[in-house]
């Protein structure tokens, strides 16, 4: 049985993802650092997408965009946004049509990087505050689902909010929603208690990204808006060209937070 | 004596100015309501231009970004920016050329309007509060000043911030921050409080924009992100083409706050 390595350090994460040692999921690695969903676009569409993630700050949360070309994030010296992710996606006209452990080789002087935050820092801070969340402890993904709720679009970009779920206690559900509300950079409050068919969620057994996860009797489902939106945005706007991170797979930065 | 129209209402007072029937300062007209500086930029320049709001909050606050060409914004439905703002000025190569009372007749599909949030939903908080603004008792525009703090540059948009002082008496500074605080759209929580030349102020009498304000033995200078930030930076990085609205003349927009 393979040793799965753990990272404390974010530059050894990245690191070790630069030269193939690396390509797992990011969950659970350097514990206290922000990490973000990756969403690379030409810089012909990057006002569009950038005014996008302006008007949907919910799914959308920026934590930086670097200049056209430029490869290192100011929150990550040093790294290198086509290799330090374990994983990434290639988009054509919509279309993934590669995963790859690294982009460097596609790298064109007009491509934009945007770093959107992801809920992980929300999610240490909810078990922090004692709650558990059973994707977490079962060891999976979190359940995500496409929704009937339009983003606000923006130019070329439009399309629905993709939600993440996790069944909330009934009786920590106000604090679920205060802690989660404090990290608008974690996708901020909820965007929905209770009722999945109020989002258009017919099935809430069968998840559209990750995995499902049960709801216990005394348990409400919770979803929040989530960093996968971008991606099925430019799916449903047929976007020529867009590189991603993959599912999990996160850009690790040195914040805390 | 000319009697100065009051206008309740965002729509009349728009219509007001689009018409020439008005072309005052805005401050105190639809009490209640929003108001907005305006930047409009090129195309070629407005990823630039929002990206350069997005990493400076506190000064660029963003209301809404228009698509480009539009000239109607969701704010204010029926609305026009190139007609219903009181006064604006044009500039061309980082110098103000013109101050005009429509830009109708300069407009162009490739113009970009970005509505940037103002103090006064601030200023009103605060004076609801109980707490009194000098400069609006003596009926004057806000002290403003050029500073020595770097903005987050963006492309080609760089340069100082510009903050509006306000005398506040030393036993209300902490409750003015805090007011302040809960209103990111309008500039948020205090830059600075207390100490000019720690923001590069050399004489706190001489403002560069607006009138200058007493400050009385118990009250100290307290500094606020200002939007004029935006129009400073404009001249500095010499853009080649921008419309702004004149000081004081803000469009109104129909939204509560």
């Amino acid at each position: 049985m393979s040793h799965v390595p753990f990272f404390d350090s974010p530059p050894e994460l990245r690191r070790a993802s630069r030269n193939g040692e690396f390509c797992g999921a990011t969950t659970g690695h350097a514990p206290g650092r922000i990490q973000a969903n990756l969403m690379i676009v030409p810089k012909a569409e990057a006002f569009d997408f950038l005014l996008f993630c302006q008007r949907n700050p919910k799914p959308c949360p920026l934590i930086e965009v670097l200049a056209p070309g430029t490869l290192e994030p100011l929150c990550a010296p040093n790294a290198n946004i086509a290799t330090d992710v374990p994983g990434y996606r290639v988009y054509r006209d919509g279309e993934l049509v590669e995963e790859r452990d690294e982009v460097a080789s596609l790298w064109r002087d007009d491509l934009v990087g945007f770093l959107i935050g992801c809920s992980f820092s929300f999610e240490s801070a909810v078990r922090a505050a004692g709650v558990r969340l059973r994707h977490i402890d079962q060891g999976r993904n979190v359940a995500m689902y496409r929704t009937s709720v339009a983003c606000v679009p923006a130019g070329i970009f439009g399309g629905e909010m993709v939600v993440s779920m996790r069944p909330i206690r009934s009786r920590d559900v106000a604090r679920v929603v205060e802690i989660s509300a404090r990290l608008p950079i974690a996708h901020g409050a909820p965007l929905h208690v209770g009722n999945p068919a109020a989002l258009g969620v017919a099935d809430i057994a069968r998840p559209d990204y990750g995995d499902p996860v049960e709801i216990l009797d005394d348990e409400l489902p919770v979803f929040w808006a989530c960093g996968v939106t971008p991606q099925w945005v430019a799916q449903r706007s047929r976007l020529g060209f867009c590189i991603t991170h993959a599912p999990g797979k996160m850009f690790v930065t040195d914040l805390e937070g």
